[in-house]
């Protein structure tokens, strides 16, 4: 059996550090208590074990294909479709009217966890679905919300993003797809959107597309687009189908991992009969669309997470029962060989998988506490961190979830980069993290460009009251040591950001910009040193004086995990910092005709 | 057509920076000249572009197959094989009297560039039965060279090193296959050998083995290994083939990249008659092998740089002809998008990619020089500086060949990720190189626990000297300046390393070789700065007065990746550095139980 995730440790950041019961306190979930959380997180598990973790290989092995008419996935991928969507997952968050649970974010997000560490690839389909049902149910009109939010709940119809353009890439302001008005309000939608993740398949009956286009004489730039309802199908008042609409799979794209997800490039309207539905106002299409793509931001931080999470304990697993080798000092060819798991640099490998994965976890489930905060109980100050975090929550998962499944290839040595192992696929899934929903640059251009300065710049105010109610509470010396350096580092990541921040003030756009991704580390870095400052305290409060064996070593390991993030990885911020505050103009004046 | 290797760089190493030419004066290369040279190198150049780089996407889709009777491998390989051998390439470097060239072991390892940029897996098979072949030629009896040596210059039979056993990995030392003395001297092989490249395949009429295997008796560990040569057909003193030897394929490993090439796992001498045939002296055979082991290290380190190379150059091409988006201080949503190698944070990928992969290439052009200086001139202090740095040339191409390979994948974003493009094999194949040929782990404990401290400390005193002679000879103001932040590293790197044989002369050896993967990244990055500012300072002394553009260009590339390289990456190992003197014990103390 897989492990998906070390059960300790979920139960520990939910119920101890970020306190979900604390949330049945608002109305919204006062319903729940942590019964009800833990008969959902062991739904999820058990749907995650038996039907997503089993074809994860073979849906990968046998990817989906495409005979010019129909998109074929292996049957797998329809059961496990089938299973979380009779379990009510799809809508889990949604109103008791509406047929949800009303389950707060943070457990829906641990939720979300088996199945992102079970099988990232078929779990996308249920994500992208429940993000565009979120959608359409927040900015939709009452009859778009009857026609397909419903049987997007059931399963009957699943939902897409359609973004991309093949010329445009992330510049969203350059997109092309045209949307012309028709005499009965709907439009006719004309153009071709690429890397359009599960925009053809065979799982559901429907597929319901969010599309991006923009409309005859509307203004160049992000301000001309508009967001529409297109559906592969057009639907009858009932729900039932009615004639097909004119979207074409153009082709399936051929990815290194994440294959068993369907990657299309979509035609709209080649033969003039797309229909699309406007959302809202024109002109709007991406403040809406920002509402999905956050939660998929979020969404691909916890897959980099939990991708990065099932590789360390597999690598775990191995490195205590492979023998090979002795210690160091053990000159005696005699003696028998220790498990791989002794020698010092395997630890080091497991240690900073464990800080990675562990603290990545720990940062998504964080973003869901804000969100609830925010949604459920009207907390703007929440809504404001999150929003500053956003660009870190997607990141710095998808940076070091990758950087985590090396290394447990690595652990495993050759045999880690057979696939007779399950390590080679988790390191191709995760490569497409740092890609999707905007890359690391784009992201790094998001924080330092804009986030910070929204809202006169107290979204980080707001974090550095966090972090520093963090450093006051630390009360054991052993922790109060890794407060120390942590402290010391937070006055540079302060500094260098009022020393941007003021050239940004100035104009000086383009240097100040010039290394953001570097920032954009150096934020990461430093968000996750403080829930790993967090979690070594709340793990000694809760198992200090536990008698159990296992307490106190899941404590132990939380603190040495804390001290080996705070040493080893949290000073390498200080280089960034150099760089940032020279404003390095190394990459900046680098000329094309160089390379 | 793929872009192999950056001819003007190339030439630039070779001619300008490891003074090729300087190396006919040695009575063994007195026949050679640029001039023969050139002409080989553009033959290797034809051959891994005709017959190499077409397939080399092809041959990952189709993998080797095994039938249980047969290994089937696609035409092409044989096709290229059969090229390679056939321009005399498998003995180049060897005497004309055997058939060879006469070749330094610099253009050697150039021509090799080609081919490992343009196909890895298929040179595979080229490289292992060269270096089979040198070994057998330095240590067989006459007997054995005849028997085998003639065969695999010409490309009839192919050789493999098979060391690696199931349960045993790195620590060769606990390897049990068992070798048993028979009355014609012979000696029967009998065990089992894993990941053995190119231990199966239907390219060559036969496939000569170099297995170690240890004596009845023989005392345990490393002091008891032998090495043998077991041919899969035996062969007569005419060459041609006799009956089958008892090796069996036991299975093909299937990897995640380098996938043309096939991983085995052997069974020797099930039926009680594989036929082995001793090298040299019972209990020296890992001696022997390390031969064989050093030659492929450096050959690991060009592969990983060369795939680093490729995939820079691809990303390169991407980011010139790719429009997409506008420079940050532009807001005009009119204005015409730029390539986006006009974005900084693309520029940084680009430098990135550009100092890890030139530099590789730089460090194993050196390493060859060194080589040649001593096998061709008698230079101890060459042999010595060799042996030093040979941790490095295996360890720094593998660690950074695949960051560039990331990087080249996120500059082309989704497109990278999709097998429509080179860049997921270059991500897939390079993944093996900090594995295979000792792992990053077993080599920083070569160089920290034992290469360092090898005639005194002589090497690291050979390199220093070196080092400081580029230093002074560092004439250029703004090279000046990347000369002086090179000092300053330099005086780190000096003092832990005393600091750390201080502590190993008296016997802490646990704790001061724990963070030895720390140490083994520092020196690499303070090699790796070093050939930088070497080919800073070469450029500007060859180029400065010349009225071409592209030389101009060419020489501010180098300096400015030389400057990339001295700011944004050298100043990491201070981080390292404080680790390693504090003598950092948190990998090391970290307990079993507490993961």
């Amino acid at each position: 059996m897989v492990q998906l995730v070390n059960e300790k440790d979920l139960s520990f950041l939910l119920y101890d550090v970020f306190k979900a019961e604390e949330l049945t306190r608002f109305p919204r979930y006062a319903e729940h208590d942590a019964a009800t959380f833990n008969s959902i997180l062991d739904t999820a598990r058990g749907i995650a074990e038996d039907f997503f973790a089993p074809h994860n290989a073979k849906a990968d092995h046998h990817e989906p294909t495409f005979d010019g008419q129909n998109v074929e996935t292996i049957a797998e991928v329809k059961t496990a479709w089938k299973q979380f969507a009779d379990a009510g997952l799809l809508c889990a968050q949604h109103d008791y009217a509406d047929g949800g649970m009303q389950l707060p974010t943070l457990i829906n997000m641990a939720a979300n966890a088996y199945f992102m560490s079970a099988n990232p690839s078929t779990v996308a389909y249920s994500f992208l679905t429940a993000a565009a049902a979120n959608l359409i149910q927040a900015f939709g009109t009452e009859a778009q919300k009857n026609a397909f939010v419903p049987h997007m709940f059931s399963g009957r119809f699943s939902g897409t993003m359609a973004m991309t353009e093949p010329n445009v890439g992330s510049s969203l302001g350059d997109l092309t797809t045209k949307a012309i008005p028709q005499a009965d309000g709907t439009f006719l939608i004309k153009g071709q959107k690429m890397f359009i993740s599960g925009g053809d398949q065979d799982i559901t009956e429907n597929i319901v597309h969010l599309v991006l286009a923009r409309m005859q004489d509307a203004p160049q730039g992000v301000k001309g687009i508009s967001l529409f309802i297109v559906p592969k199908f057009n639907v009858h008042a009932d729900g039932t189908l009615a004639e097909r609409n004119d979207v074409q799979l153009a082709g399936l794209l051929h990815k290194m991992g994440y294959r068993g997800t369907t990657s299309t490039v979509l035609s709209f309207g080649e033969q003039d009969q797309c229909t699309g539905y406007l959302i809202g106002e024109a002109g709007a299409g991406l403040k809406y669309m920002f509402k999905m793509m956050n939660e998929a931001r979020v969404g691909v931080g916890l897959g980099a997470a939990m991708i990065g999470y099932r590789g360390y304990l597999a690598s775990l697993d191995y490195a205590k029962n492979r023998p090979q080798g002795r210690l160091l000092s053990n000159k005696d060819p005699l003696a028998k060989p220790v498990s791989i798991i002794q020698h010092t640099d395997v630890k080091r490998m497991l240690l900073a998988q464990k800080s990675y994965a562990e603290g990545s976890l720990a940062l998504c489930l964080f973003a869901a506490r804000l969100i609830d905060e925010h949604q459920a109980d009207g907390n703007e100050d929440s809504a404001i961190l999150l929003d500053l975090i956003t660009p870190v929550v997607k990141s710095f998962p998808s940076a070091y979830g990758p950087k985590a499944n090396d290394l447990a290839i690595q652990v495993l040595g050759g045999a880690g980069y057979t696939r007779e192992y399950p390590l080679e696929q988790c390191y191709r899934d995760n490569r497409l993290n740092p890609i999707h929903e905007g890359t690391f640059g784009i992201q790094s251009l998001d924080l330092l460009g804009r986030k910070l300065w929204l809202h006169d710049g107290k979204g980080l105010m707001l974090l550095m009251q966090r972090m520093q109610q963090t450093i006051n509470e630390t009360e054991n010396e052993t922790i109060q040591l890794l407060a120390e350096i942590f402290q010391l580092h937070l006055e540079t990541v302060q500094n260098t950001t009022q020393r941007l921040g003021k050239a940004l003030a100035q104009g000086q756009t383009n240097q100040a910009l010039a290394n953001s991704a570097l920032y954009l580390d150096m934020m990461g870095k430093t968000i996750i040193a403080w829930l790993w400052l967090d979690m070594a305290n709340k793990a000694l409060q809760k198992f200090a004086d536990s008698r159990h064996a296992e307490d106190q070593q899941f404590m132990a390991g939380k603190i040495q995990a804390a001290q080996y993030f705070m040493r080893w990885e949290l000073p390498e911020i200080e280089h960034y910092a150099k760089l940032l505050n020279q404003f390095d103009d190394t990459c900046l004046n680098m000329q094309v005709d160089w390379f």
